[in-house]
């Protein structure tokens, strides 16, 4: 439940975007086909990468991009411009338009997303080889929180248009949202609502902090309620001109007739993903940063479900796991790519559930859910400014997750302030600044694309700036925060946690893994090793590679033979 | 020399909100003011008010305002719109605007500074009203770091486009200086330059970090030198029209021979201040923002300069005398109120010089040179893209100085991230949303321009919902950050300071203002108690005002009678 809020928002964010407009029976499509790749990349991850009880689903880092790459003169969409001009209840077919939901309109939106499909597909490549080769685990040596912290923080924050404009539907109804889970999340998040759980023993009272645990959720489910009211009595406008029209809960009612009840997605459903160079850029700087997150994810399941602080071979895994998975979301069309959701890391210290199965369980019914199409129709319903609502106080708690960053570094030091300073404020002015103004000429029209992607990409700005200036202003890893955060990623005391054989070997292959010694050369084997006779098991041997996780080392579990 | 680079960049900065366009004469007057008035108030200050070694000088967070106000449409420019209709090289009396610099364009021009000037002074008078019924320290019990971290934060941040409006001028000189600051600051900051200084013992050659104590300044030099040579060389184009031409240094150097020797500035220069509730309430925000942020400073400046904390009384006087000098520079019409200067704090724990006589000679040297127009005029040489690019790294590290609120809270608290995150997300969208589109239609025209104005202040809106969230929302004065704070703020330890009395009693009065006992009831005399027989300087007894001191008053210095 946690996860799929988050999962079904990015669709409805992109539903603009790539042009759906009305077209419902799309954007459900859409929507199961992202609940599908979700479950699987779960399964596929917590099974055969990391193997940790990690839920993958989608990401806002490749909605950043995708929006850029969007922006682009050649992907105006047309409805849009239409309604705009000549008002939302324009006549298209009038206009030369294909009509909303015909097979002529599904394909103009299919084109957008066949694009953002090769961008994500190609860009994914990059990172699977990065897990393959060990790049990752040699590349944090230079990445502290320092980098990470521009990064999330101006994911969040360059978000802010899809959460207005779907608020400005209706704003007081979106307010009102807001202040919704508010509440829920901070002022009544303690109340303990009574509730029955059962398991195979019977069925008990218990308390559950319920406004705690899904704020967003019941937020989403409340606002809806609220507006259903508003609608039968029509105290919102039935005219689809009239401001307020958006947040009746009565405008997509038909999805839920038309979708089909099983809808099976497939590779390639929208048509043969087209690549340009300027999306594979462009989406690249989505694929980093979500791996960047993936990797401090791993750490962070790890400690709160407690299992040993994963190994080398383990995190290349995941990363490269992640990877082959983007790899699926883009041939299946999702519109979007795969990361570890750290929402459902955050339920593991809320419940105290930390078991690899029931991940698998939750990645199944994913996936199952994601072939009916009257379910993915049912968030349909939730008018546009309820979901504005969420999206804004969502968007601003990543914000706030990027900035917590600063608890690990010496916040008294005037590098830190400078290497904090500039690149949030060149994330943000620059990419708003190319986007108000049309001023990147240098001649070559692809290049000028390209420039214009990256540089209207806030995070990728920011992330590169505070990359270069944390790893060349002079400082020590103390006031870099480098120490305290690796700290802070392994957590204490570790002499009670299973083996990292137990928990992060492969299933069922590992007797023939360990018989290949050609593996041992391949950063992904659980056998890896970095040099001749030296192996990751064996932590006061560690290599070269394993510099960069010294303060992690130092506190590691016990070795096995391997 | 810290003070005067920050000071003139404000006139420099509002010189085409003001629509001065190319009239360099009467910038280099208002620079000429804004030197003046800021020499006035830091005699005023250090004299009758606070009396520690502050700088007044002027701040950005009116600038924020400002730019509000006068970006209401009766306010627009009409030389900047027939530059940009037809070209930079339009001839403006052919479309029936007066010359540049004429006595009808200077009247353009007074028209704007006059609705700032009245703006400054009723919204300043508030500040007079707040410092002398004591009611700051009251308010004090609720401010926190959380406060004020999106206020600070979100002034740096919403400057960006004064900065890289001028910067646009010719980016690669902006990059150039913005290379040139980062350099100076972070990389060579610690260079020793060989040095001779000269005391009345006679000469001694000494080292000096010289770029780590003047970056902006040696880069805003160096900058102008490198434009100088480019702009003999022809390097620069010479044509008005050409990208490029604005990083010229000889565009603006017969202001140099038109400035006069002399100019007073007197109050009322440009004519009766106008008054309009807009143009009031918005500034107000300006006021709050820069009284709280001063309350800080005396604060940092007192640790640092071997002085107590300062007691009630002070504050109250060192926030009435701020008001009573922002009148004066609204009267003046620098364009812009007056702040304790932050950048001269840091210079007193530098240099160790923290002797209050040292900024008395300091603030008459400013009022002197105020007073010399062909010293304003030389500013005016500086390119614009140099100008530019120091503007833009200011601006990012006041936006890190805000974000450094951060070390105070619990940055582990979910209460804590969202109070972070909603408060800086909104003021940031809101105030673009704003912008952007003209959304608020309540019937009231005023009242419409009032809330575009406070709605497009990022920082007002941060501020208020920072406020209201931090102090409903359920937390302790510990996880919210406020006992960190203040103990920050009092610092260590203080046995061998001097007395309060010798500190922060007034010159020569004292002894009338002991016999007046009356004044034991006004909050800013040095006699003033809360209740009867309880005085500020009896730290057992201290009544309710206190409470908000509590952590301070713990760790204060001997009391002395009253």
């Amino acid at each position: 439940m946690t996860a799929v809020s988050g999962i079904i928002a990015i669709p409805l964010m992109l539903r603009d975007p790539f042009c759906m407009d009305d077209d419902d029976v799309g954007v459900s499509e859409l929507i199961g086909t992202i609940l599908f790749v979700s479950g699987l990349a779960t399964l596929l991850q917590s099974t055969l990468g990391v193997r940790l009880p990690i839920v993958q689903g989608s990401t806002i880092t490749f909605v950043v991009p995708t929006l850029a790459i969007l922006a682009q003169p050649q992907w105006k969409c047309p409805y849009a411009a239409a309604r705009e001009e000549f008002g939302v209840s324009v006549n298209f077919t009038s206009m030369g338009l294909p009509a909303v939901g015909s097979e002529g309109h599904r394909e103009i939106w299919k084109k957008r997303i066949r694009e953002i499909q090769g961008a994500i597909i190609v860009a994914s490549l990059f990172q699977v080889v990065i897990g393959l080769s060990g790049i990752m685990t040699f590349a944090l040596k230079f990445i502290g929180p320092l980098t990470i912290l521009p990064i999330i923080t101006l994911t969040g924050i360059s978000l802010y248009p899809v959460g207005s404009s779907m608020s400005s539907g209706q704003w007081w109804i979106a307010i009102m949202t807001m202040f919704l889970v508010t509440l829920f999340s901070q002022y009544i998040n303690n109340l303990r609502i009574p509730t029955v759980s059962c398991t195979n023993g019977g069925c008990r009272r218990s308390h559950l902090k319920l406004f705690g645990l899904f704020p967003i959720l019941l937020a989403m489910i409340i606002g809806t309620l609220i507006c259903a009211v508003l609608t039968v009595t029509d105290v919102l406008p039935s005219n689809i001109g009239e401001w307020g029209y958006l947040a009746r809960t009565d405008t997509s009612l038909n999805v839920l007739r038309k979708a089909k009840w099983v809808k099976f997605p497939y590779p390639g459903q929208w048509g043969t993903p087209t690549v340009s160079a300027v999306g594979v850029f462009g989406m690249l700087s989505g694929v980093l940063a979500a791996m960047i997150e993936s990797v401090g994810d791993y750490f962070a399941c790890a400690r709160l479900s407690g299992a040993p602080p994963p190994p080398l071979h383990a995190i290349n895994r995941g990363v490269f796991m992640e990877g082959v998975c983007c790899v699926f979301t883009g041939a299946w069309g999702s519109g979007n790519g795969t990361t570890s959701f750290s929402e459902n890391i955050g339920v593991i210290g809320l419940t105290k559930v930390g078991s690899r199965r029931v991940v698998q369980v939750g990645g199944l019914m994913m996936l199952v859910l994601g072939c009916f199409g009257k379910f993915a129709a049912l968030f349909l319903i939730i008018p546009q400014p309820v979901l504005g609502g969420t999206f804004m106080i969502t968007f601003a708690m990543v914000t706030a997750v990027g900035l917590s960053n600063m608890q690990y570094i010496d916040l008294n030091s005037s590098r830190n302030l400078f290497v904090v300073g500039v690149p949030i404020f060149f994330g943000l002015s620059l990419s708003q600044w190319v986007k108000s103004n049309d001023a990147i000429h240098t001649g070559n029209e692809t290049i000028d694309q390209l420039l214009t992607v990256l540089f209207s990409t806030g995070m990728f700005v920011g992330g590169v700036i505070g990359f270069i200036l944390d790893n060349t202003i002079p400082g020590t890893d103390e006031e870099r925060g480098i120490k305290k955060w690796r700290e802070a990623l392994v957590g204490g005391d570790e002499d009670s946690l299973p083996s990292e054989q137990e928990v992060y070997d492969l299933p069922l292959v590992s007797k023939y893994i360990r018989r290949l010694w050609c593996l041992r050369y391949l950063p992904i084997s659980p056998t890896f090793i970095i040099k001749e006779g030296r192996s990751t098991g064996d932590h006061d041997t560690q290599g070269e590679l394993n510099i960069a996780f010294d303060a992690i080392d130092t506190k590691a579990t016990p070795s096995h033979e391997s």
